[in-house]
């Protein structure tokens, strides 16, 4: 295998586990991000700071900062980090982003000589540390050639949708929209049934073998059994991607109410307080409106 | 295996399924429906009609209608094929209905001194003359073991969710609630989807894999992508099972207010003509607001 010079910029929990399998592919591997912390803390596993690139040229960036204005300004804006790849390199776009945003920025990648890869991912940090992502790409298949040992390292499953950025993006809202919509379900549904009589436990053990499941039912549901809020996935994602699907759609004149309803409810829980747990606690607004008592809570 | 004689109240694709199943079994079954054209097609596979019971009494009556006013006209109303059970003989009641009216069926029961069975039943047509059906079960240990002949003549899977009528059917409406928001989720980010060229093929393709799948995405999707709206299930189930799930909750006090938004679409789309097809047309509505062409459509 052909071990690159890789700049990762964005070391929250997903770029961190991106970048640790990256080292152990044997690539070498440029971290930055906002929190110095985040970066020596990634130094200690062998990546060097971008300062260390010098003068060098990188060739490929990662970018796994947080949303579409993060990454233009990363790669394009003051830092600048575009002008670090070699000629020809390849940028890989992991946010989750506008298809229109994603489009201008391969423009701009082409303007500049670069290669451009439309690649939301999916499947949480520990799968990025493990190097089992799932990615959504789509770009020129130079792009996909540029991007092929960074997706070695860290990608699982890499579904190719397509010769144009856009389509990665388009994907991953089509994925967000139902994601988000299956855990507010579930919250309601859970809290639903808990007004019946019926257990957390219980409606886990049957739902899921019935017609009404979902991955994320099966996923989130025992957080709320097992009262475990820690966040793999925060409430806080959700006004965020919710709120990109919402925008795609009124840009396209289509009306997305279930979407709408869900977006609501989730930043009606972020207001709330609950914006920095687990994307299960959507169910508490539920449970504390009929004044359930959900699993862990102190009984009546 | 004992051989009894069941009484099948209702003969639908569901009622006729398990109609079929119970005579496999070696069961002596009467059938009824206020369609003579099924009774006939029953009998012509070895049924006999509920004339044909004569003074004698029944082990088992199986109630397949469609709701709940309709299973307790046909158990206690003018036809009252209550009566003609055995002393002891047990009713499982198949339809879903609100947990309250399950209670007071039960109640009946054993006021007559008859066992009842609270047992709502997935799977669809197809399982059901399979004699695989999914039972969402609750009621004595005396009304399951009256049932049990049945059961194991029509279901993979029976599960026992306590001692009481109500646990069943509440189950199963967390069941609907999250089925039928499901299916309009699925509509929704399929018709987001094309409205940014992705075609419904790639999307099952790739969110069958992914965090935004759901038993009925994977399920319903492909009716989209084949142009296929027989009905399985069709659009009008979802106004009913959604009507349920709403009284249910009102009656708890708990706002459901993604279940509320589906509810509204499928009575929509039930409005607009569509209520006979596949319920995978609830994507139609979507399409059309738009200009979108679905699969099987005429191009621009």
């Amino acid at each position: 295998m052909q071990k690159k010079r890789i700049l990762v910029i964005g070391l929250g929990s997903m770029g961190f586990g991106i970048a640790e399998s990256l080292l152990r592919a044997g690539h070498t591997v440029f971290g930055a991000d906002i929190n110095r912390d985040q970066v020596d803390a990634l130094c200690t596993k062998g990546a060097q700071t971008v300062e260390k690139l010098g003068t060098d040229k990188a060739d490929i960036l990662v970018s796994v900062v947080l949303n579409a204005e993060q990454t233009e300004t990363v790669l394009y804006g003051a830092p600048d980090f575009a002008a670090r790849l070699t000629d020809g390199g390849t940028i890989i776009s992991c946010a989750t982003i506008p298809p229109e945003t994603a489009k201008r920025m391969e423009a701009e990648a082409h303007a500049r000589g670069l290669q451009y890869l439309d690649a939301p991912i999916s499947g949480g940090s520990v799968r990025a540390a493990e190097g089992k992502l799932s990615v959504m790409a789509s770009g020129t298949d130079a792009a996909f050639a540029g991007a092929q040992p960074a997706l070695d390292a860290t990608a699982e499953t890499v579904h190719n949708l397509g010769p144009a950025a856009g389509a990665g993006s388009a994907m991953k809202a089509v994925n967000q929209l139902l994601a988000g919509v299956h855990i507010a379900a579930m919250g309601e549904a859970l809290a639903f049934g808990m007004t019946q009589d019926l257990t957390v436990e219980r409606m886990i053990d049957v739902i899921s073998v019935s017609a009404g499941s979902s991955w994320m039912f099966e996923n989130r549901a025992p957080h709320i059994r097992d009262a475990d809020y820690t966040p793999r996935s925060s409430v806080n994602i959700w006004p965020k991607d919710l709120g990109i699907v919402a925008e795609i759609a009124s840009s396209a004149g289509l009306e997305i109410p279930i979407t709408q309803t869900a977006l609501t409810l989730y930043r009606d829980a972020a207001n709330a307080g609950l914006g920095l747990q687990d994307d299960a606690a959507i169910i508490k607004p539920y449970a504390a409106s009929v004044g359930l008592k959900l699993p862990g809570e102190a009984g009546e």
